[in-house]
């Protein structure tokens, strides 16, 4: 009963401590409310980041602190006003969330910026493989997952709609971080990376077709009755038209793309030799207000916004990245921490408990569907690789960041899948994250011996 | 009558046009909102800086557009949902606010990180008079016109607190725009542009202190009865101490500034040579947060958040600029054009016509105030100097920028200055802006023949 009482007056206290900033300004409330997300997004990114750990995943663990921790009842995120109510959201929430949907679809625009469409042509056949398969494999294994939970276990009759978004969920490799561990342990000049590499640049794409074909479906069940399937069709075409369309400007931009490309693989991919920007014009604008209009375009449309944030990316990718790279650098060092905390601060632990069996089972699918898929990839493919190699690839492709993240993250502002779902995904991102770089250094090891770099 | 029946059409068709925007989700109805808004901004700041004239003009005059070109009685601003309403605000207003208000917090954060405290010891007696008279001479010019015009023509009995935000938004001398001016001519080396940049220097420092002061005055008589001289002297008291902590701990920051400095002028004004950034630790998070601590802290104690803002900027001044250039420039790219938009949208031009002769004025005032100080600081401080040498000086004072709106914006949302007087500011800041440059490189010309750049 002491520590009972105790606790109520700790939150008395606090919710003395915070009243001032809702009684302030609105600016001044907002920010007080960034300052604290920022610095804490950011001292949690320190802590994980000298824990071996990606940053990404301290910046989530703050957010899931924020919205969870509950001292005497009452959480930071309370405190601060931020907090999410489905039914009555508060403005600072708002704000907040446009922030964070900013950070994610400048984000967006920057991996589109790393998956340059002359870079497909160096990909090889291994690695279309691996990436085709990389995708089929985890949607099947996933979407399988759901329906069977969702009939057997929940008898929930959306079971499409949370399969659907749940497997696209699974489907996307996590570029960047690969691409960093690769880089990091110094075997980025080996035939795995470039396999694993090569494989991640088209499974982005692949995702956003496959997102792009998901939310699509889900519009046409929404706004018809039951599962209408000449709406679906004219839904999945509108959106493979405008994938398609971009990826044609891309391909066949202005000016054009004849002049032969060199291409070579760094940290960041392979990389085709810059063109120079044509016109007499800061690129910058330009790009800024292409990615702000294909999102708002895309959501128009029906798809999800972030498909047209990263489709501009893709527009830009071979023009003056390097002016264009510093610049969104900045944007997204200050907005992306704030999606990545919002991200986490949607978490819901309460309740979860349940849920664990399905985050382990969904786990072990997504980290064995890329597994498999790599595997499998690099043995039918190329009679020259033997086990050693399509063990590395297959390591390699598994982890998921912040695209499947995203993707999860959609769906349930979309109310697609539940919340229990969305809490899953982040969970098995943030797992199969922190497992892949260890196991991977291993297996590269067993193969070249003592690796010039480290993780962990 | 056929004109107005189709005006009207206009209106309902433009009206049913933008309906969509309104019932859309919030996140997808910001994002046209944004994309929007910076499209215009850049197409307006692109055609303004192909006519000679500054991009922020443009983007300025954009936002005027947006607020005040009414089509059948129906503005942009209206259509997409963020005009300001005094009584009302929209949630769509309110996040272009926070927007608008974190570029202005980034942008004086940029303006503070050119102000190195090691410049100030680099300046010389001849800069400090001229900064020091061209804070004095504006300031009285200022608050006693804006005391005559209330007095004797409007009858206004706030006179007191109009004419210190009035006066304070006449005293910023824009560096950004006179060292870039300066460094186009190509006569970064003359005598006159080491007076002009250091005395902007100083400027910049002197305009915060002031600002501190006035919304110190003016939060002491907004709380109390009438004017409390012992509540005022206890703000101004918090105000100085704030300011004067900051600065400590810019001089003898740690690590102690113990080097000897060597200083040089380039086109950002003089530039100490950096010192390494000390700490194993990415300077950009703890930059950025200092930045949004001490803007929320400086509004917290009854400042202005610029104020806060632009002293984080002097903190940072000297270690790491470089690197976090960069990043705040890609910030500021994005954020700070979202701010002039909104100066622009705030301006009222409905009702305007009666204080075009008080625009007049105040230009007059505001160009003359800088000229006379800047005039008298060199010809009684340097003996070796003559007229034409305190003729460019005076002229190169004049400019201001975006200190000044953003001084009056504050007293605008603060309600310590009218619409009107708000909008008055926004046009002498303007045509200070557009009228400096050409009268510079001709006293220039006059002085040391043509000159290797141009202006306009």
């Amino acid at each position: 009963m002491i520590t009972l009482s105790l606790m109520v007056d700790v939150g008395n206290l606090l919710s003395s401590l915070f009243a001032p900033i809702m009684d302030a300004p609105l600016l001044e409330a907002v920010l007080i409310q960034i300052f604290v997300v920022f610095l804490l997004a950011r001292v949690f990114a320190e802590v994980f980041v000298r824990l071996g750990i990606l940053s990404q995943v301290g910046e989530i663990m703050a957010g899931i602190t924020i919205a969870n921790l509950a001292i005497g009842g009452f959480t930071l995120a309370e405190g601060l006003g931020i907090a999410w109510h489905p039914t009555e959201p508060s403005v600072y929430h708002e704000i907040f969330e446009v922030l964070a949907n900013l950070g994610v679809i400048f984000l967006l625009f920057t991996v589109g910026m790393e998956t340059k469409f002359c870079d497909l042509k160096a990909v090889g056949k291994t690695s279309f493989t691996v990436a085709i398969l990389g995708v089929i494999i985890p949607f099947v294994l996933g979407f399988g997952l759901i329906v069977a939970f969702d009939t057997f276990i929940l008898h929930d009759p959306n079971w499409l709609v949370h399969a659907l978004f749940m497997a696209a969920a699974m489907v996307a490799t996590c570029i960047g971080m690969t691409a960093r561990v690769l880089n990091e342990m110094g075997v980025m000049d080996t035939i795995e990376s470039k396999i694993i590499v090569g494989a991640a640049v088209v499974d982005d794409i692949l995702t956003m077709i496959v997102l792009a074909m998901v939310v699509s479906i889900f519009a046409a069940q929404q706004s018809g009755s039951g599962i209408d399937l000449i709406g679906m069709g004219s839904s999945i075409l509108v959106a493979v038209l405008f994938v398609a369309v971009i990826m044609l400007l891309c391909s066949h931009g202005i000016p054009k793309a004849t002049e032969l490309k060199r291409c070579r693989l760094t940290e960041k991919g392979v990389r085709c030799q810059e063109r120079d920007w044509p016109w007499n014009i800061d690129p910058f604008p330009l790009a800024a207000a292409t990615c702000l209009g294909l999102s708002a375009l895309a959501s128009i449309i029906g798809l999800a916004s972030i498909i047209g944030a990263f489709l501009a990316g893709m527009l830009f990718a071979e023009y003056a990245q390097e002016r264009l790279e510093a610049k969104f650098k900045g944007i997204n060092a200050f907005l992306v921490p704030l999606f990545f905390v919002y991200v986490g601060m949607r978490v819901q632990l309460t309740g979860f408990g349940d849920m664990i069996l399905l985050t382990f089972v969904v786990i072990i699918l997504a980290i064995a569907g890329k597994y498999v898929a790599g595997y499998l990839g690099v043995i039918w493919t190329d009679k020259s690789l033997g086990r050693k190699e399509a063990n590395i690839v297959g390591i390699g492709m598994s982890p998921r960041g912040e695209v499947g993240i995203t993707v999860a993250y959609m769906g349930l502002t979309a109310a697609a899948i539940t919340q229990e779902m969305y809490t899953v995904v982040v969970f098995m991102s943030i797992v199969t994250a922190m497992v892949a770089p260890p196991w991977m250094a291993r297996a590269f090891e067993g193969k070249y011996g003592r690796l010039r770099g480290t993780v962990n």
